[in-house]
């Protein structure tokens, strides 16, 4: 261990090396409740490339696993410590390097929080897209580690989509250039996007050349209210189905609107089962959504309130941002799960959610990135009644159950890490599984990087 | 052989397995000329996904490699035969099997032609967006493989964009399913978009979920005529700077309007020194025709023609596909460039690929996926001239020289294959080409899928 410590200082200023036990203890977890976190033996924040690298080689030299680490708002455990193991914390490597307006382009530090490149390259009349409701906290770093999504994905597509490029440090210290910054590129197979979602397992990203758009006019919201869940869906089948692009098709149900009314105060509509937000940000915003909102009310919406302006626009989108946060103050415990279905099938996944919760006896928030069919189903329950949290914990996996008999994925964009492990297996199946360990092993042959996620 | 040509009946009908070495050797090579070609001992023609499984179990009990086929249209040699190779035409599985407006998916056999596709979707309201030149004749297998783009993918993204899932049969005969068939998914490793570009060497994909899009209105077209390839690129830099959404920026020079003019006898200006052509398929398209068109002024264009209608733009359109065919004719052969560099960048490859004609005496005609930066500088000269011969192929190599040092790749579309094998280890460097070959080894240990491909 002192070791380990004299090793790591031989590369690092004194103040990238935390050790004290109180300190590095709050690196442990992320976001995620009830996912195993172990004690991490030193917390490491470079701040250069180089810093990286000392630091992987030394790990490799040592045998020690290393734990990459954002802002740690991740609901998997990806993130979590592992016994003993260097925690490796991107923070401090924030910079946004470049921003090139003509061939729309940044290029950033994986520690830069997601919101400060939004702001960043809207000062340039661009827009990155990726919007996780998390975004004023986790950095790109940590996004391209889980492939996150957000609200805006209906229309522009997840992080994956953006990322052309990156600088990663390997296991063993040496430093990996994938893809490009141009527009297009076939040369060989995509390890950038292999990277994409990897959850830290693969490398370490030290540098990220992000595609970026024009930025789209302002949107407009329109708030719909539903007599039940399945005619708030029937409602997004008809929307997609039309050829409608909504740049936001976010459903909450009445569960969830409760709490972020409690929340936040936001005075949204209690006595709706479901409600559905859905915005545009096309030449005539007005237009499509009064479309868009003749297709609510013959789907069976008893009400249809498009927003006066962008800030009742800006104040829905607030309250729906918050609702995971909201629904983890229903009770004193929630597991969120992330189950992706077919469009076509989420009237299914929701009203199955409803039986599996009155099956069990417990409360199951629902809100989703609709459009997608990308439910977050959260259970919430009492921690301290050992009878309630068996129940969550069945709940939560009978909900993964149906979304795969449906055609689905057990997660969207939240990841595995350590919550999901056993699932990821029952999704890929055997063969899957093996093709995937195989490609760990040729980038981490000795398995120091976040052992004990994903597989 | 004999063996091997029973172990295969024993699986196939009669006439899916073809021996007649005429026949044969019509399966040899795909359109890139001067790739070697060896002799296949066999082509078979699966059908069904237990014909493929059957083959590539065969294959591997016999160890004797395999060449995925589809069109070949490809302009690399990716499909072109080895030695005593089984190839694997999938032409005869081309049946559409599902088109899903609500979850806005088709599902594919491998063998089914692009514009086949493009148009089935159309009618039921969809878009499937990635549209080689070669839309006629490729398949989607091809695409997958070769991870193609066209003319629409300044706004639409290539085809990697496109593919959600994938049915692919391994080396060893083993059935893998990847991704979903929902909007989103971050289940492990993404495999899904491994195989897409991979040219045939990981796996043969035998079915493929993909995203569609809604039909966007009808394309409008402009013509801008320029003085010099750099005043177009400069307009190419104010049209995407100024946050305009293209559906199409396509770039012919000189040469290559004149060879058009000649083949297809379609009028195109030929005093002009570069050729733009833009389209958009906004609500609005004449409005935003308008002001690219004033851009193009102020760039330096000496006429600026919009289209007056639907049929003139399919015309202009129809003019630029025909581009590399056309440059094909002008002397008795040709070698096909595809250097995609920062459209930053795009004037400064285009000046440097005229200088590097130049030097070497050489008619170098160039179009381009402007928008992108992808040029396909086209090397023409007599095959039957040594010197000239040694010349081309020094053009050609300078090209992709120019490419990197401009910060781009060798290949923005058409793929590595055999023609490209030196300049992707130059592009990748050996830490790249180290993880590639790792990668290889993990789903095809025995080298058996397309070797002697990529690396
Ligand atoms: C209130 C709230 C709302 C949320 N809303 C959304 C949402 O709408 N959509 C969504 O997708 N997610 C959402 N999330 C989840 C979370 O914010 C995202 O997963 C986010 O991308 C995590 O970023 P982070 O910086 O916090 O990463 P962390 O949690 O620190 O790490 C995430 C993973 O990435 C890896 N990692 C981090 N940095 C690097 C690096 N530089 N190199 C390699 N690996 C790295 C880690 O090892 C880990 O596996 C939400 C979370 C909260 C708390
Ligand atoms: C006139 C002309 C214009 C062109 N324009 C463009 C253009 O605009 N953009 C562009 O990107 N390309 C273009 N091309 C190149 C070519 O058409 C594309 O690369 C196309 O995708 C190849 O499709 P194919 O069916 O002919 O595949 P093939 O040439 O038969 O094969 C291509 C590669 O894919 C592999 N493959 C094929 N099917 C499968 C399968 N089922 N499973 C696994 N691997 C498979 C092969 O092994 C090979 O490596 C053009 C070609 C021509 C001749």
């Amino acid at each position: 261990m002192e070791d380990l410590l004299t090793r790591l200082r031989a590369g690092l200023p004194a103040e990238a090396v935390l050790t004290d036990p109180d300190v590095t203890a709050s690196y442990a977890h992320d976001m995620a409740s009830f996912c195993h976190a172990g004690t991490p033996a030193v917390v490491v924040l470079p701040s250069t490339v180089e810093h990286v690298r000392h630091i992987m080689r030394t790990a490799t030299a040592s045998r020690v696993p290393v734990v990459p680490q954002g802002a740690r708002t991740g609901l998997s455990g990806a993130a979590n410590a592992s016994d003993g193991c260097i925690v490796l914390s991107l923070t401090k490597m924030d910079r946004i390097l470049e921003i090139d307006p003509v061939d729309r382009i940044a290029v950033v530090e994986p520690g830069v929080v997601n919101a400060a490149l939004s702001r960043a390259v809207g000062e340039h009349g661009l827009y990155y897209p990726p919007d996780p409701s998390s975004w004023e906290m986790c950095t790109i770093g940590g996004n391209i580690g889980t492939a996150s999504g957000g609200l805006c994905c209906v229309k522009y597509g997840v992080t994956a989509e953006y990322v052309l490029g990156l600088d990663v440090v390997l296991a063993d210290g040496r430093l990996l250039s994938t893809g490009r910054r141009t527009a297009k590129g076939v040369a060989g197979y995509d390890l950038t996007r292999l990277f994409v979602g990897s959850e830290g397992t693969l490398g370490v990203v030290v540098r990220a050349v992000l595609a970026l758009r024009p930025r789209p006019p302002r949107q407009l919201v329109l708030a719909a209210e539903f007599p039940s869940a399945a005619a708030a869906c029937d409602a997004v089948c008809a929307v997609m189905e039309r050829g409608h692009t909504p740049s936001l098709l976010e459903l909450m149900d009445r569960t969830t609107v409760r709490a972020v009314n409690r929340l936040g105060r936001m005075g949204l509509p209690e006595s709706t089962e479901a409600l559905l937000l859905a915005a545009f940000d096309t030449p005539d915003p007005a237009a499509d959504l009064a479309a868009v909102g003749e297709l609510c009310t013959a789907a069976g919406a008893t009400r249809v309130v498009p927003a006066e302006d962008a800030a009742e626009s800006e104040m829905l989108l607030r309250a729906r941002r918050m609702s995971l946060t909201a629904l983890e103050a229903v009770k004193s415990a929630t597991m969120i799960d992330d189950v992706c279905v077919p469009r076509s099938r989420l009237a299914a996944m929701l009203d199955g959610t409803a039986a599996i919760a009155a099956k069990h006896g417990l409360t199951i928030g629902v809100c989703a990135h609709a459009g997608d069919g990308n439910t977050h189903p959260v259970v919430c329950f009492d921690h301290t009644d050992p009878d309630e949290s068996r129940r969550a914990r069945e709940s939560f996996d009978e909900i993964m159950a149906l979304g795969l008999e449906l055609g689905g994925t057990i997660t969207g964009e939240h990841g595995v890490g350590v919550l999901k492990k056993e699932w990821l297996a029952r999704e890929l199946g055997p063969v899957g599984v093996e093709l995937q360990r195989g490609i760990k092993r040729t980038f981490d042959p000795l398995g120091l990087l976040n052992p004990g996620k994903l597989f």
